[in-house]
Formats: structure tokens, C-alpha cells, sequence
């Protein structure tokens, strides 16, 4: 698809993160047979952890599309181990509406503690599988793009390090506070998106050169 | 994907206006163990609401789509800010399904004002996004391309100003007329189709130039 | 997408097309709670209504893409008015899934008529709404590739022209016999699928030349 | 959308695949109303098999998404015959959910052969599917690209030629043992994916040549 090696890769994993963003709306139910004296409003806010779950949820595969895309403007060809990290990478994403539709069913019911644990345990997963790839591409340069920014190469290796070990500490804390570990999860997202909100804007960089967005 | 830098996060976005589209037919529903006497055609024009519903939100997202990509046929680079404010607008659009299986629910039942407000509320925030990205776009010409065609922006923005308060308007008659509300909804989204209809064929303006469409 | 103006409508509508295919399996469901006494097996088999609407939808959403896709190698540019006709053609593709569950519950009960006269409606709209993106498309050739195939594209144009009618057969016969109704509706998908068949292979046509499949 | 002729085939059976892969997840239910004295965590152990059958059938997916890219990197020109194979490669795709939901639905008890047998049968009718897809693009070279690479594409021929054989003895085997008959299946799926892990990585093999991954 591009002349580059990947667009096809690229195509598909978009392909994969916009469904499975898509699918979560799937798990906000409208509300039937309401009881008589309740009303449609009322039954609609007594449902607020699904709108909690389905916003960390879609955030977080947001947070997640815009990092693959960020480590394929440096990846400039791809091989069978790079297809199989990807791989592994997007069976995480799909899996997300599950842990989300657990947590929305059981926040703030017994049950809530194991639904907190396996949604972060997936977002840990997704960690390992992010660093996998990385690895795997960026390992002596082996699959980046001849011209890549070093610098910006080493910055998403340095941030890419603590990452599961960050969402450990949101697992271990979610067996004395579900509430604190979800909120450590959303840090951690919004950590993953800041790097480079602060480094130059993207394809402004290099004037001179064509970036994919 | 293209040389000009959007094509991934325009491929990403197109993915999601596609599934949201097509998802909205999984509300309609078809009718099971009919009641003895009724025939399958009268159980389904019962579901009138439910046509509507979907017939409503499947054109809002096309003229969303079509109005995402011309904007797009102006933007020629892509930072961090505009990933966000278009993973908010994605947002907006995958949520569509949900507040209008709540109308195909409850037109015409008690809760039918909740339902067209929060209708309504979603369609507000959508073109609230809208405005953000085009402005995080367009302000200075940041991120349009070197040759952006100077008036087309201008009618652009422009027709984007009033946007949210044409929607709030529609909102504030819900509190009188649930169908008048949803009436202006619909106005507003062809509305918002017709500008560029009476403007020249896109990719004809300029016939030197290569258009995306 | 592509430099020839078109690619992002074609990717849209792939996505369309793709989901709509796709959703169809959920039609296919797992028997729960087999009667005593009662096998897997023939539960399956007492579903084949199932399986017949869920083949014949599915190959009639294919033969759509692939006549889509035929238009779109002698379209070269876009305007808003492609834009709307090939929205109006989608519409009538995102609600396939719908007709398909209708036909597959009813078909051999009451209500089989009403199901069919859905089903095949549902396939005279959408060849209206091939006829409508054609007609605006190839008019005076305003949106054709300014190298097009003249033959080919007075090849469609004819066999374009009797698509409605013949399907408005199908609908008409099916309030006699809903299974010759249905006969005719595969009959028709076949004959649109083959006129291309009997043509050189796309691509091979004009060699000099590249040519998008 | 590529210059090869291939861009829209492929852009399309990759929203398919995707799709497919992600619609698998729609079959991982939330337990609801446990029965009092039973955990949440005990609960979603029960639930195994469907874990087994989501893994196994999303691990296959992407291995045929995989070889189906990579039997695209050799395929330059696309006709009717090839649209056509891919297509009805596709509908095994699309039908991958259904026999997983059964596989999921009924291992470990009554009807678990059945499911097997189905399950089964469809990676054989895939597997005919490629041999056909293949077989229509590769004899005589006739859609290859005219640089391809004469030794990967004989690889690639004696790779499938005895590929429906082996998932034939997959559903002999399943007439003994319905665990060893998925075990079989899995095997295979790996077998596929290996032969060009042990070759050189693509886009590497021949640096001065542009490859799509």
C-alpha cells in the first residue's frame, strides 16, 4: 500500500483498533421494562460505571492507535516476527470489550476486585505485547526506516521500559482499592499519550519530509 | 499512507464511521413469536420508530463522514493535537448507535424527552468536536496544506461557527416537541451537507491539482 | 488515497461493505438447550433457513462489491453528488443483514411472503441506487477517467439499464412462489456478476496501464 | 490504491479478516446472576473452553491473514477469477465465529463431535479456498508480478498442496478424540505459519526492492 513495507500491516491493525473501539458501544444497554415509578433518566445514571468502563475503554485503545502509529512512522519494513508481534499485540486489543464489559457489570459488587484484576492484567499484557514489538523492530535498527530520528527512537524505548511495571503497580494496588487502581490505569494511558504532545508537531520535524499521520 | 501525511488517521477514521454506521442495523430488530392474529407485516410497521431512529442517525454519520473528509481534502499535516481532537470527534461517532436505540426505544413513550435530549446532546458535542478540530487545524493555516484553497477554508469555518448553537436550539425545543426536535436535527445535518453542493465538483476546482475524494 | 481522487470513497465503502458481509454470521446461531432425545446435529440441520439466507446475502453483498469496484476502475474523480448516491447505495447495503434475518426466521412459516417481498425490495432499491451513482458518474463521462474504456463503460451502462426491472420480476413472482422469488433474486446476482467474466481480465485489458483490483 | 493492481482486493479482504478476528470476542459472555455462594473468579473459569476456541480461532485468522498477505506480495494483477476465489475465501472466513460459538458451546459434552466435525470442516474448506485462490493466480504465472520470486511462489505451491489433506486426517482423528482433533488443527494453523519464518525476513530478501507487509 505504501512503497515504505508496512501499509498493508498498518491497514489491517487499523482495521482491528477501529472495530474494537466501535464494539464497546455495544455493551451500553438501553434500558427495558422500567419498573413503574422509575424514570428513563434515572435508570440511565444508576448505569454509570458502564459509561465509566466503555470512556477508560475507548481512551485507552485510542491512546493505543496513537502509539502504533507512532512507532510506524519509525518502522520502515516489516518480517514474520514483527507480523507475529503485531499479531499478539492486536489479539490484546479485541480482547479489551470483555475485561471492560466485566468491570461495567461488577463495579461496586462483590466481584469487582477479580473484574479490576483481569482488566488491568489485559492492559499489562498489551504493555509487554507494545514492548515486544519494539523490541523486535528497533533492535539494532534492524526493521526502522534508514532515516529515522534517533532521538526519537531512544525517547520511545526509554518510555516503553517502566511500562508494564507501571501497570503492576495499578494491579497490586487494585487488591486494597478498585477505585484507585482503575484511576492509576487512566494515568497511565494519559502518560503514554503526553511524550510526544510535547516533542514537535509530527511531519513538522523534518520539513522536508514526508511523514505518514 | 499518502504523502501528505493524514492518510492513516483518515483510513483509522473512515474504519470507525463504517462500523458505526453499520452497527446501527443490529436494532432492528426482527419480530419473534407474534402474537396469534397479528401478521409479521403489521409487528413490523409497529416498529416504525426504530426505522426512523435509524434512518436519522445513518444519514447524520454520512454527512459527518462526508464533512470529515472534506475537511480533510484541506489538511496536509497531522500533529498530536489533531489525533486527539479527532479521536474525540470518533468518540462522538461511535456513541451514535447508542442514544438512537434509545429513541427507536422510547418515541412515543413516557421517557421520550430523556431520550431526544440526550439525542440531541450527543449531536451537539459531535459538532462541538468538529469545531475544535477544525480549529486546531486551521488556525494560522498550521496544519492546511501549502495550497489550500484560502475561500474554501474561509466558507468552512464560517459555516462551522453557529454549528452547536443551531443544535442547542434543537435541544431547547425538545422541551415542547420531541418530534419538532428531532425535526431540526435533521434540517441541521443537511444543512451541513448542502454548502459544498452548491460549490464546484470537488477535484474539479483546480484540474491541475489531484484531489482525494 | 489514490492520486485519481476517488481512493478515500472506495475505502469507505469497503469498510461498509466488509462489516455488513461480516455481521451476517451473527444471524448464525448456536442451538442452546437441545430438547431430550434431540441431536446437535439435527438442530443445526432445522436451521437451514438460516444457512440459505446467510449464502445468498452474502454472495449478493460480494457480486455489490465487485460490480462497486468495476465502477470505480472507469470513475476518476468524485463530486458531492457521487458522494450522496454511492451514501444512498451504502444505506441500502448496511440494511442486507436485516431482510436476510427476516427471510431466514420466516421462511416456511407465516409471514414468508411479507419477509420476501422485504428481501427482494431491499435488492430493487440498491440496483436503483447502482443505476443513480452510474448515471451520475458516467453522464457525458463528467466524472470517468479521462482514459476510460468507452466499451466497457457502454457495457455497464447497458447492463445497468434492465437491473431494476428484472428484480421488480423477482418481487412480482414472489407472490406465487417465495422460493422461486428468492430463485430469481440469486439468479439476478449471478448474471451481474458475469458480464465482466466474460471480458479480459481486468489489468490484463491494456497492459501499459495500471489498473486497481 | 497501489500502482500493482491488488490495493482494493486487499484493502478489502483485510476489513474482513479484521472484522471476523474481532467479532470472535462478541462470544465471550459476562456471567451474570451467579448463583449465591459461587465467585465471579470461579465463574470465569468454567467458561475455559470458550477461551480455548476464542484463541485457537483468532490464532487461525491471523495466520490466514498473514498467508494471505503474503501470497499478495507475489500477486501483481487481479481478474475476475481471482475477485471471485477470494470471495468465497472470504465467506470461510466470515463463517469462522459460528463454528468457534459451537465449539465454545458444546465441548465437553453432547453434541462436542459435531461441533468438532463443523469446526474442522470449515479450516478444510478455507484450505481448499487458498489452494484454489493460488492455484488461479499462480498457474503459468498468469497474475504474478512480472519480477516475482520464482523459488517463494514454488515454496508457497508445495506448502498447500497437501495442506485440505492434513486437515482431513484433523477430522479423522476428530472421530477418536474430539481434544486431539482441535490439537491437530492448531498444528497446522503453526505449520502454516512457519515456512517463511525460517526464510529471510521480508522486505529484506531483496534490499533493492519496494514490499508491502
Amino acid at each position: 500500500m505504501t512503497a515504505d513495507g508496512t501499509g498493508r500491516l498498518e491497514a489491517f491493525s487499523d482495521g482491528v483498533f477501529a472495530i474494537a473501539m466501535t464494539l464497546l458501544v455495544l455493551d451500553m444497554k438501553v434500558p427495558h421494562d422500567l419498573p413503574s415509578g422509575q424514570t428513563l433518566a434515572r435508570a440511565l445514571v444508576a448505569q454509570w460505571p458502564t459509561y465509566l468502563a466503555f470512556a477508560t475503554s475507548f481512551a485507552t485503545i485510542l491512546i493505543m492507535w496513537v502509539n502504533h502509529h507512532r512507532l510506524f512512522t519509525h518502522i520502515g519494513r516489516g518480517d514474520d516476527g514483527l507480523l507475529f508481534s503485531n499479531g499478539l499485540l492486536l489479539l490484546g486489543v479485541v480482547l479489551v470489550p470483555f475485561p471492560t464489559a466485566l468491570v461495567s457489570e461488577y463495579l461496586g459488587r462483590a466481584g469487582q476486585k477479580t473484574a479490576a484484576l483481569i482488566y488491568n492484567s489485559t492492559f499489562i499484557a498489551i504493555a509487554l505485547c507494545f514492548n515486544l514489538l519494539w523490541r523486535s523492530a528497533s533492535t539494532n535498527g534492524r526493521l526502522l526506516r534508514a532515516d529515522h530520528d534517533r532521538e526519537a527512537v531512544r525517547h520511545i524505548t526509554d518510555s516503553f521500559r517502566f511500562g508494564p511495571l507501571f501497570y503492576v503497580i495499578a494491579l497490586l494496588v487494585g487488591f486494597f482499592s478498585v477505585t484507585a487502581s482503575l484511576a492509576v490505569s487512566c494515568a497511565l494511558a494519559i502518560y503514554y499519550a503526553l511524550p510526544s504532545r510535547t516533542a514537535a508537531a509530527i511531519g513538522h520535524a523534518r520539513p522536508g519530509h514526508s511523514r505518514r499521520v
